[in-house]
């Protein structure tokens, strides 16, 4: 699952969540993180679940449902990519609305199909049930760790430690939202290369998603202004809302690009020669508490880590 | 999953979905059994996903939100061991109506929590959306299959075989749909004595369950009348329907009780002192196509299998 961080409601029955579950010798690391960590035959599996739910992930008719099965699947992977684990299968439900038909359900098919073929991912589960009032598509995928490699997990950023992200941010909603791809095999080369201390994928908004791991690793962060990567569609989309480039960059969701920390000597091994296939900036550094961001000019101001809502209109 | 078989539209999907989907040497039973059967790092996994949704499954207010909870636990972990499979993990994720509270979030909880703590299995992920119109509670279950024991597929029943129940069938609409327990340790018990060729849990109700069976096996089926364990609460239920209580023991859906085939030798093995702690009656036979009920003085009549469709009202 990504962090279920959609209102701070939903964020407080989180921490319940958490609070409720018996430690176990089997589960290495439970609800909270991008995946599970699980123990089975021996092997460390990853487990992660998520739904896209009409009315809140997206608007009927704002998407075709090959658009939508396409991103659930894509973003389900996502999570799967966020711990540096290799990706196996993809289990599917389907809630349709009553005005979902036979030619609606291929075309949700059509979409999860195109992405498990892209990254060689079996489809082996689909249980579709109708009758509901908002279309919700549950995915969820499991992985597993490549031999030697021990998954990132959300905690581990250490003080010193480069933050850094894949891609550009912002403005996801003029179109990447639908149109992603889950960073599994930058995720897998980026292992390769180097050790990195934490990770998530950017499904809330880089603020809030850096948030998650600064709680989960005890530290604070330091972001640089002139560093962020923003979009061209966070400039477009800018226009429209009166609201800042770097603002929509800092903030807006579904970017799905992978935002992690590594040791300073690592920095220079992903940002020179594009390594990963894919642009990759260093946007601050691990400091001992809170959130700020160094503006161009020099002067340091808190942040607050708000995100995006997940919440359509 | 259990076979997703609510009405004849998503029955033809399903059986397009099966064409679609590649063979793979990863994956030994795709769409259509209760769970699927696949490798990872060497290990057979059992994985199965299914979601209760209201207005199909359940009516708001009819049930309390543990008792969804628990039902959706329960009902996922059946399909595993309809595999004959152990159980290991849980991954939930529901899709909250807006009358959905905090409280109402605990108690979907605590009823899933009641299961996984009864049978040993680990809730490790928990994905909670806010916005739907329609409360949906998605289920994924992770299972394995215990060393020295192989999967047991729907396909497999063999001319000859005997057809055999566990518990008592019908009515469960007036409480067991909400209460029953999955068949884990039964099923345990099942396959440590004997080699069924085949097995399902009864969601769909026993006859359309058993299709699903001869379907998959290329076999029919001869059910006595006599035999069938109708129970107390389909007497009870045909009071008030005017349907009598054997049809309501061979279509109501939501027993949750294991249907499986044995050769004719191994049946006198679960039939006699319980050796599963529950009631196993054979209820018939498998022969070579067909599906027909001997009737009490010997008549042998044509069957329909039709089953209960998870459609409310």
């Amino acid at each position: 699952m990504s962090t279920p961080s959609r209102s701070s409601g939903e964020f407080s029955f989180i921490a319940w969540l958490r609070r409720q579950v018996r430690p176990s010798s089997k589960v290495f690391t439970g609800i909270g993180d991008d995946a599970a960590v699980v123990s089975i035959a021996g092997d460390h599996l990853l487990l992660t679940i998520d739904a896209l739910v009409e009315g809140t992930h997206f608007e009927a008719g704002e998407a075709s449902l090959r658009e939508i099965g396409r991103k659930a699947a894509a973003s389900s992977l996502s999570d799967i990519a966020a711990m540096g684990g290799a990706a196996d299968y993809v289990l599917v439900s389907a809630a349709l609305g009553e005005g979902c038909d036979r030619a609606g359900m291929e075309d949700l098919y059509h979409g999860m199909a195109e992405i498990a073929d892209e990254f060689s991912v079996e489809l082996v589960g689909g249980d579709i049930v109708s009758g509901s009032k908002s279309l919700v598509v549950t995915v969820a995928s499991v992985g597993h760790m490549p031999e030697g490699k021990q998954p990132v997990l959300q905690k581990g950023a250490r003080k010193g430690d480069g933050i850094m992200v894949t891609g550009e941010l912002g403005g996801s909603s003029l179109g990447r939202h639908l149109a992603f791809r889950p960073r599994l095999r930058e995720a897998a080369t980026l292992t390769d290369i180097c050790s990195p201390s934490s990770m998530i994928d950017i499904s809330d908004g880089l603020l809030l998603d850096l948030s998650h791991i600064l709680e989960e690793s005890g530290v604070g962060a330091l972001v640089y202004e002139e560093a962020i990567p923003v979009s061209d569609a966070a400039a477009e989309l800018a226009k429209r809302t009166g609201t800042s480039p770097l603002e929509h960059a800092l903030s807006d969701g579904e970017d799905y690009e992978l935002l992690f920390t590594v040791a300073p000597e690592e920095v220079v091994k992903l940002t020179e020669g594009e390594p990963l296939g894919v642009r990759v900036t260093r946007i601050g550094e691990v400091v001992t508490s809170g959130l700020r961001l160094r503006r161009r000019g020099g002067e340091v101001i808190g942040l607050e880590p708000e995100g995006y809502e997940h919440r359509v209109g």
